[in-house]
């Protein structure tokens, strides 16, 4: 299916990315880190996520919209918990930061809640709630979506966001548990992906400014998204707007900019990550045994007519990863030639694809 | 609508309560405690979760069920965390001491993690996530359900409650905002009362084994309750119900006990409370003026045909306690009348109605 001449390996993705960010100004250290998560991104399988993203950070930084030698630091501090002001750097310095914070104070108090203001898009809720994961801590992350795609429920005007929330939990010998859900039934991304290739949506992902379904993905923007489970979905996308958000004196409601829409503005991009200490409550390695028996309850379950298999959260990312390790991350044409045109405006050397 | 004699004062409810627990060799302390909590879910409208129970719970006594005097203690303790065994006493009891706990170490470290094992239902979620809010804190509650009610997405097996979680959030002159909600469509006490009521239920609540909608709730026993967004309220039940049972050492799973079918058997049920201090990231006072902002923000939104007011989660349960504290808590009449047996059965004073 994949052309093979259009696959990427892990390193060569970071190589070109760190290249990339580094010819914007960046220092190396934050341009390979910044580049190691946008990578691992892509090779978890968050396509929407990863490098598909860098034309339009490249675009935001050059646009003067964000900082490419930020001050990360924290402006609150207590044993368990911190504030931490990315002063305008990539989401994915500061949530790395905080998540390593997090870990930190969970070490030493049994849990960590790091918040941070003053962020940007950070790519996959996924990344920072894993960080934990190796540390025998199970992590939870949630951020103030990049635009305003929801409004209220029974509302017209789009005050929130998808807020996504991930929670990592590792297991013994499966693949961690881990969920990394939009608060609406369908991501803004799949929305954008059906558009293009001209498809129409399901009833249910969207409804138009006269709470009528909305199917045609082409008449996008004059709907909304609809949130899982109704108001509940529309209570979960708000408390955790707060959370992530008012809380650490970020952007939530009407002040969210539409960071596809505007690469100038400062996004004030709220987000927070929590390490939990398994050892605070149990012997690790009992709690992971028990999370390998809850995949194997619910692997047993009988099933529905037509369905194949249970799956759990977490189990495709380890597919994926898996064999993205061994045959390298496929890259779609038109975003290896928007990849091109990154390089040659910087610069760089183009994305070094094949196996 | 409500006969005034049968409504009673939340003093009134209060002592009945009490005076029930004390005749089955409840201590004073505990009884009074427990019956305060329970009185109050009903002052707040949580109708299915107050002395509505109390039959339920005077049974499981009985036979041999529940510990009336429970030796509620902590058996891990670290600076942010604490994990603590019920005894098989009260959820109440074990519960609001977590979330004491909870408050106490966010007041020293800025965030308390508090999981209980050993423990019994324990009324709303919103009960506990709202303890904290007195000391501008933030609550999050999370409980695994009582009985299993669905299976992993595409399975047929009931391996999954409807795993709740509470968070509770203060303004300064607003009702505190406070989701209060099942991880499934409908919580099953909904389909309780349309069974009672002769109703029919939408489709989106519950399937049957085939997979296909089931609207009459008298063939409840026959399907499952549908989580919401799909796999997503499946993810999230799934993960609540580790965080709250398997990480503290409680029953989930295949485990879990029915309390509905069995009044004998132990248990083991698994919460965890969190209290998160604001004065962790902000000034509380600056934080609560934030969220009366975003009151107004939703409430401002235009609407969509037909609606005809924008609500926030905890507005309802704001109403219903001004309303309840002025005019009295209703009880329905079949209600009054088990209570009045359980009164005969203990040798207590019956349930003193009337303004």
């Amino acid at each position: 299916m994949t052309n093979p001449d259009n696959t990427v390996s892990f390193q060569n993705l970071q190589n070109f990315i760190q290249q990339c960010f580094e010819a914007t100004g960046m220092s190396a250290h934050d341009a390979g880190r910044a580049a190691g998560l946008m990578a691992r991104a892509d090779l978890i399988g968050q396509d929407g996520h990863g490098v598909f993203r860098l034309p339009q950070y490249i675009k935001r930084i050059e646009a003067g919209g964000l900082n490419v030698t930020p001050d990360i630091h924290s402006v609150e501090d207590r044993k368990a918990t911190a504030l931490v002001d990315g002063d305008n750097g990539l989401g994915h310095l500061v949530m790395s930061h905080a998540a390593e914070l997090a870990i930190e104070k969970a070490a030493s108090t049994g849990i960590g809640w790091v918040g941070a203001r003053h962020s940007n898009h950070a790519g996959p809720a996924s990344l920072y709630a894993m960080m934990p994961l190796e540390r025998d801590m199970i992590g939870i992350y949630v951020a103030v979506g990049s635009a305003n795609h929801l409004p209220p429920w029974g509302g017209t005007e789009m005050l929130l966001s998808t807020n996504p929330i991930a929670i990592a939990i590792p297991s013994a010998t499966n693949p961690p548990i881990v969920l990394d859900m939009a608060t609406t039934v369908a991501a803004y991304g799949k929305v954008k992906t059906a558009a293009q290739r001209g498809e129409t949506m399901p009833e249910g992902w969207m409804i138009d400014r006269q709470g009528q379904p909305l199917t045609d993905p082409a008449r996008a923007s004059e709907g909304f998204l609809l949130p899982i489970g109704g108001p509940k979905g529309y209570g979960l996308s708000l408390v955790f707007g707060i959370l992530a958000g008012t809380l650490n004196g970020a952007h939530f409601g009407r002040d969210v900019v539409d960071f596809n829409a505007d690469s100038k503005t400062t996004t004030n991009t709220g987000h927070f990550v929590i390490a939990l200490d398994i050892g605070a409550f149990t012997d690790p390695d009992r709690f992971k045994a028990g999370i390998d028996e809850i995949w194997t309850q619910m692997k047993a379950s009988p099933l529905l007519p037509g369905v194949k298999e249970i799956r759990l959260p977490g189990e495709r990312l380890a597919q994926v990863t898996a064999q993205r390790t061994k045959d390298g991350i496929p890259i779609p044409q038109p975003l290896l030639e928007a990849l091109s045109k990154v390089a040659e405006k910087l610069n760089v050397s183009p994305l070094a694809t094949g196996n």
